[in-house]
């Protein structure tokens, strides 16, 4: 079975270091939602925490080879499943996040605690209710 | 730009009410992973809680009529954004739930919170650490 799917829309941030994890980032950016989607976020509200799932555009290939992996490339660390860790370098190269909604305006959600990088495309936004 | 993604495997249930949300499910159920993935769960642990990302591969395809919703398809409840509910009529059909390991043996995690039907395709296994 084979799954496709679009981006609704790109991430957008000036920081020049990104932090491997969002719950240590404080990343300033704006989710650029595309125009044909705009009316699935009229009730996402500032102050709001959000998921954000995205594509990890520019990781490695997923290859056996990387079924198990140092955590955040720490050699010093034993290797690890994928499954335990949150490595871009996976089978299907989604990557999720929470980040807080900081702004909102048209298309545009500003965030905080991004820990992705400039042009990472959007694949869902979901509540954040744990 | 097309993204393309594979399941890794499968959630089997014998469940034959499945609650609409993970957070207030009971339903017992198993991850069983495709052998060629299986090495990227061997840090999963019993106790532990998970993120499943899966594909929800019954849904209707999702139109511009879609970008609004009930919650929980209840007419009583005002229309809403769909990056603000858990719908799985959505732009890119994934969902996410957190589900606690119950057991492993070989190939087949067994979980306790499972609100996907049996058959579900099973897109990614991440660490919960909220």
């Amino acid at each position: 079975m084979k799954i496709e799917m679009t981006p609704i829309g790109t991430i957008h941030t000036k920081a020049a270091e990104i932090p491997k994890f969002w719950s240590s980032s404080g990343v300033e950016g704006t989710l650029v939602i595309d125009d044909e989607y705009l009316e699935g976020i009229q009730d996402i509200k500032t102050n709001e925490q959000i998921v954000v799932l995205f594509y990890f555009h520019k990781s490695t290939p997923f290859s056996p080879a990387s079924l198990t992996q140092h955590p955040r490339g720490d050699l010093s660390r034993k290797k690890t499943g994928v499954f335990s860790i949150s490595s871009p370098i996976r089978p299907n190269h989604i990557g999720m996040s929470v980040v807080e909604v900081t702004g909102i305006s048209e298309n545009a959600i500003s965030v905080k605690g991004l820990d992705m990088i400039d042009g990472t495309p959007i694949l869902d936004i979901k509540p954040y209710r744990f």
